[in-house]
């Protein structure tokens, strides 16, 4: 038997792990991590170094690094793009567990956030697991997600007395109707999307970099700080190389 | 000045606590407590207890405890008599505030799950600042919700690739066209409204006093499993007295 831990680490610094994401680190044998290519490559990978040196002080962590396959964005569509992706990290990641763990080892993924949201790992590993229940165990530990490091950061509720909220994409946001908007979280947003959801009565809460040293905010009525916000966005990706950013859209 | 925190310790057991919330706690002069009458009121007090005894063992920590105001069920209609229990607390915190701490001084309430999420402690004291800026200054600590320890419970994603996610009450659900549910997590739902919810070809994933010592899981296709859970929802309230959970619903 092996065991795999997915460790949630929060949105950035080291100071968002649970008590339990420590202890699970200090049990964990053998870090995997796959690096991606492009926006923001080295901080995420030195956030998790940082990470580890702040918790596992003294011991010297065996870890195993592989380069992240690329998305294949030639594929027929957007979902079979994402399935033949996927596809891919699932192999790799066999073959990690497959090499580098020993009978009766415990590895573990640091995973940005929270491992449930807008993160596959945990789906492609319960396939892992599901084709050999005997041989591999999954284990999940909750990390901090964006969504609540930008409420705490505005200091707001995420939802209004009784109302639900919708965490949805960029993607998905672009494809709705506006005016069904009421309370919504928008990552992975490539485009800005909420620059085309004006005169809609909209408020916006918007971090980028949300937990980290250079964490930044804005908030107000979409239509009236629309301008100053595609400014700082496009000034600080452009500053940095890259930008992640998080937002709540909500109805007044 | 005075500086109020709100210290997110998550769903439950103290090692769902982050280290800053546990730095938080080392930081603070005075812990408040609202005590509610009814349902699981000392297991809920305990579990703070237990917080603090844990990551304060050498200090003897300033504790001030009051009744939280009851809930007006007579009032004029839901909205109202919410408004009318939200003031009463916020006169009551007010109070608190004003008798027990000292200028200079960091007072702080333990918030179950995270402050952001159906808790309306946030708005009440960012309603105390907006009156008094100059005076009083909020910081809200992040934890971890019930919604992901949920899904870490069940090792799964919230939503599928590129999937919104709505997270709902049990009052709003039992408002909504069944059909449009695609994936809902729902909370503070007394009556088990998921029982409604037959031949919507979804999957459940519920889980009852998640994180705790006596963590209960089921899952699967509602149709399939409706009856067994609600046998096994009503052996837990009578057994324990009262319930807390939570279930994600998701159209297959
Ligand atoms: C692939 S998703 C992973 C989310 C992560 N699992 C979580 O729980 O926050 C990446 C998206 O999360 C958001 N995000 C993650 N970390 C962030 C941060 N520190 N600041 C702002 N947004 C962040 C951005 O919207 C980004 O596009
Ligand atoms: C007033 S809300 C507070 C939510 C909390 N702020 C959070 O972040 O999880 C209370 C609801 O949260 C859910 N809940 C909180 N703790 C839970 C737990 N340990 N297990 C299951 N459900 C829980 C239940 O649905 C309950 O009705």
């Amino acid at each position: 038997m092996k065991t795999l831990s997915l460790i949630g680490i929060g949105p950035g610094g080291p100071e968002y792990l649970t008590m339990q994401a420590v202890e699970a680190l200090r049990t964990t044998d053998c870090f995997f991590m796959l690096e991606k290519e492009g926006r923001g490559k080295d901080e995420l990978i030195e956030a998790r170094r940082t990470i580890l040196a702040r918790y596992l002080p003294n011991a010297n962590p065996r870890l195993v690094t592989r380069a992240s396959p690329p998305r294949c964005m030639d594929a027929n569509g957007y979902r079979e793009g994402v399935q033949q992706w996927h596809e891919r990290k699932r192999v790799l990641i066999a073959e990690m567990i497959e090499q580098e763990l020993a009978e009766g080892e415990r590895g573990a993924f640091l995973i940005w956030g929270d491992p449930s949201l807008y993160d596959q790992t945990v789906s492609l590993i319960s396939d892992l697991v599901a084709a050999a229940p005997e041989r591999l165990e999954l284990v999940v530990i909750p990390g901090i997600t964006a969504v609540q490091a930008l409420t705490a950061a505005h200091r707001i509720p995420v939802n209004r007395v009784g109302e639900p909220i919708a965490i949805t994409t960029g993607r998905a946001i672009r494809q709705q109707d506006p005016r069904a908007i009421r309370n919504s979280v928008v990552m992975l947003d490539n485009n800005a999307e909420f620059q085309h959801l004006t005169d809609q009565d909209l408020e916006i809460y918007w971090g980028a970099y949300l937990g980290c040293g250079d964490q930044a905010l804005a908030a107000g009525p979409l239509d009236e700080v629309l301008e100053e916000l595609l400014a700082l966005r496009e000034r600080l990706r452009e500053e940095k190389g890259w930008i992640m950013d998080t937002y709540l859209l909500r109805r007044r």
